[in-house]
């Protein structure tokens, strides 16, 4: 492997562009090639052994291209099929997103209690839950699905009456604990849930603190490309970066700029098929 | 064909669930085989040649199952695929949900002034619009892309603050035109929005009337089948429905059976892979 070959990112479709932000303010000398699965999400409502296809095509069209180190973006294949990845890529840097994003929560939680907001797949799978008490087992993990949240950020609608009513809802079995039970830390387990964040802490209220794995997965990937001694150098030319589709490319532009922060130009994404 | 053969009824998911509820209700001596491409919904924000591809391959896996008509319970399929089906399947009677949403709502505006609310992918296609004003040329028709609506259902959240905050959203353009413009339909474009209508009509007030195709398909499918010689027999023996899912049968048979309003048992749905 070179290391002036992209980092390939996966996700289902344009959520996982919240932790490419992260990666590219991280590692800005780093290519990238992003492939969102668009056809066939969401992941989050789908079996596990679905999700590990789905998760194992979109890996091969990856390394087809030339990455140097995969990034698994989306929480519900990263939680469902990084063993799988692993085995199938041993060579591979390969960094999934819930093991940083539990790394986050321990480290920002004062009293153990930690609650999981993510999709079905992730909640019903286990394994935010699994990671949070792999590094803190006397941590008290609830988990929570809460679907809908992906729907209003594909929509848009990241604030106003129905996000708000949205996040009382799902956090009202949260809320209405004690204090003395209540979780000082919020996880957001899904990458499309950043665009929420603003309602979830309102909702949720001081003394909660929100963490995303975005920034953590970012660093944990710098980690790993400069341990395998793959960091792109310092006098490498420009970094590119590419996008693959699967479906439904102007959507994929208009909804994707609002997680990546800025504008996809149309030229640079490429419709494939799996 | 034989008059005993089932009917194929396809969706991309638990939606079109409605549809076969009132063909049921329509023909209580008639088999089905219902198929719900769980794995890839929603179509509704899919590319139209994806929605395509898709709905051909599972009327495939209808017709090799010997069925007698084929009725598309998806709107987005129906608006996208149907020239296509009735190109591959030529003898085969195929109903689509569009073309009889479109008449229920002709046939109950006395204004001529209708809003459909369905998919983003059944809005751009325009399928709808189109079948109405080939019913009623001087019909003056708005529609709506109303993605959320889908998410609502399926997480079973009918009524409470966060439907009526969304249905007040969606309608808002609508309910803001004066009374002299204002629709005196609305159209359900969409096989999951009949599960919240009760809050649209609530938002959309009196003098609003709301359509959905399920009724007037099945009515349709009925007459089709009459004039095919096709009806089952009187003396036919127990009708049978059948399930057949790409995947999640578990979440097949929760979330389905808001849509059927009856329980799926278990052992009648079977994992099939398209």
């Amino acid at each position: 492997m070179l290391a002036s070959a992209p980092i390939g990112v996966f996700d289902s479709g344009v959520g996982g562009l919240t932790v490419l932000r992260a990666l590219r303010a991280q590692l800005p000398r780093e290519s990238f090639i992003y492939l969102g699965d668009t056809a066939r999400l969401p992941y989050g409502t789908k079996s596990p052994e679905t999700v590990v296809r789905y998760a194992v095509q979109a890996a091969d069209a990856l390394v087809a291209r030339g990455i140097k180190a995969l990034v698994v973006a989306c929480n519900t294949a990263a939680a469902a099929a990084l063993p799988t990845l692993q085995a199938r890529f041993p060579g591979l840097p390969l960094i999934g997103v819930v093991e940083p994003g539990a790394r986050a929560a321990v480290a920002a939680s004062r009293s153990g209690r930690i609650a999981v907001l993510a999709t079905e797949g992730t909640v019903l799978g286990g394994a935010y839950q699994q990671s949070i008490l792999r590094l803190q087992p006397q941590a008290q993990v609830s988990a929570m699905a809460c679907q809908l949240f992906v729907a209003l950020a594909e929509e848009g609608w990241m604030d106003g009456a129905v996000a708000d009513a949205t996040a009382r809802r799902y956090l009202a079995p949260l809320l209405e604990t004690g204090e003395a039970v209540r979780p000082d830390v919020i996880v957001l387990g899904c990458t499309h849930f950043p665009a929420l964040r603003t309602v979830i802490a309102a909702v949720a209220g001081e003394g909660v603190q929100i963490v995303d794995s975005a920034a953590t997965t970012a660093k944990a990937v710098a980690e790993q490309l400069a341990a395998a001694g793959l960091s792109a150098a310092a006098t490498s030319s420009a970094p590119e970066v590419r996008f693959l589709a699967t479906d439904g490319l102007l959507r994929f532009i208009t909804v994707g700029a609002r997680f990546l922060g800025e504008d996809i130009p149309a030229g640079d994404v490429e419709l494939i098929d799996l």
